[in-house]
């Protein structure tokens, strides 16, 4: 199975127009990005402080296909892509009762904290990918025998 | 047992100084208020946006007694306090591995959402402060027998 | 000359990484669209809030090029253009002392806000996107003339 | 005079209930602290990231007067005192249309970073507390006067 991750939309996360607000959605991405670092044995608190290297966004798009409304119970799934020694790339589909409501998508590149220079992804980050590369193996492989 | 709501600080919560920028303190706690309303059976789509009440927030403080890392595990308690026919108070405490890092006060009133006039608070958010009363109740004398 | 906003980066924006929060960049280039629309003569209250109509962002996407940090000066120019006779879509460009720091693009389409169907860009949209139409043009010719 | 910052209410501070989220009101109000702290010459980028010396905040209370809207024109005033060698308040009242709408405090004390341990305020913020000093009395006084 592929990582999710479970989120009830907040008050916070709407706006005056009664659903949340657009850039919010990335936030909530985010999230369950932050949610399978961890679960793959990964130190949030180093992870996105103190660490030697830092994955900083380079791109991010999303698709904004139904509102979503205060209280919405979301399901997050994550499918992270290794793109080259230095990059990897994250999609994101958010479902609510069956439905999906939005996909995104955030490019990561590798970097020295100091230089800002670009650097071979470590190992735990490897590690993050080749656990959840599998699980979005499985989930096309199913999809391949439910197509035939 | 009081209402508690558990949380990790995300990477958005905190800011340049690396820790949770303080603002954001009032979010986590308003998530906690969120989370027992819905726990009691209130809808919160229904709450929060179509509702011919509003109880919106009029005052509102915050100690901050420790800062708040990326990745730390909090627990929210929340005590809500009947003042009024009209008003509400919500006290909360926020714990981090058994220390307490911030306590924050909302307090809120109920008004017709048209006419913005108060109005008494209606029978589902009496039910809400009915259970969580009796949850801080039996806190309250816990912690008497305790200091005896 | 383009609709352009001036915009300080604020302690609130940033991130444990000591830059400007992915997300935050869209909320800001957000704010440069309110900002011309306001400039156009649309009230704002009345545009995200009691319209009949709205203009929900169905797409989104984000290059970032370079970090921004707490106190940088943005400028952020903003180039709309219509798509149909219910959609458009609008460019941003965000400098930091003459180099570019992000590059952003948000689609909106135009429905009706109770039945959340699709209808016709009201006059006040299409004299915002002419205002700010021709402003592109000069500055697309401007651009030809410099490289030829 | 005193301090003074203008703002406008963006969609993003608004929430579903169509007025601006409550925990904002403090990011606005942090936001004149900031504009305060760079007109008195202090470069808001090591001030907030990069200094030995920080300035957490460890009180705050704010009391809600009325709701703002989307598109409202806030004029915040911001009025800092000396508490101590290692501390100081802020109170700003936030104004519209000659109305005020929002009240608030905040306590900062003055650290050494890496220790978190208590230390003497330095010269830089002596100068902001002494300048916005002067300012606050000159409306105290104009207010006694008036009064007569």
């Amino acid at each position: 199975m592929s990582f999710t991750y479970h989120r009830t939309v907040r008050f916070q996360d709407t706006d005056a127009a009664g659903v949340v607000y657009f850039a919010n959605v990335l936030g909530i991405c985010h999230e369950a990005y932050e949610e399978s670092l961890e679960a793959s044995g990964i130190n949030l608190k180093e992870f996105f402080s103190n660490y030697s290297v830092a994955f900083p966004i380079v791109h991010t798009s999303v698709d904004f296909l139904r509102p979503m409304f205060c209280g919405d119970k979301l399901t997050i799934s994550l499918m992270p892509q290794k793109l080259g020694v230095d990059k990897f790339e994250i999609n994101y589909e958010i479902i609510v009762a069956d439905v999906m409501v939005s996909k995104a998508i955030t490019r990561h590149v590798c970097i020295e904290t100091n230089s800002r220079n670009r650097t071979e992804l470590p190992e735990s980050v490897m590690r993050w990918l080749e656990i959840n590369r599998k699980d979005a193996e499985n989930i096309e492989r199913r999809k391949s025998r439910e197509a035939i």
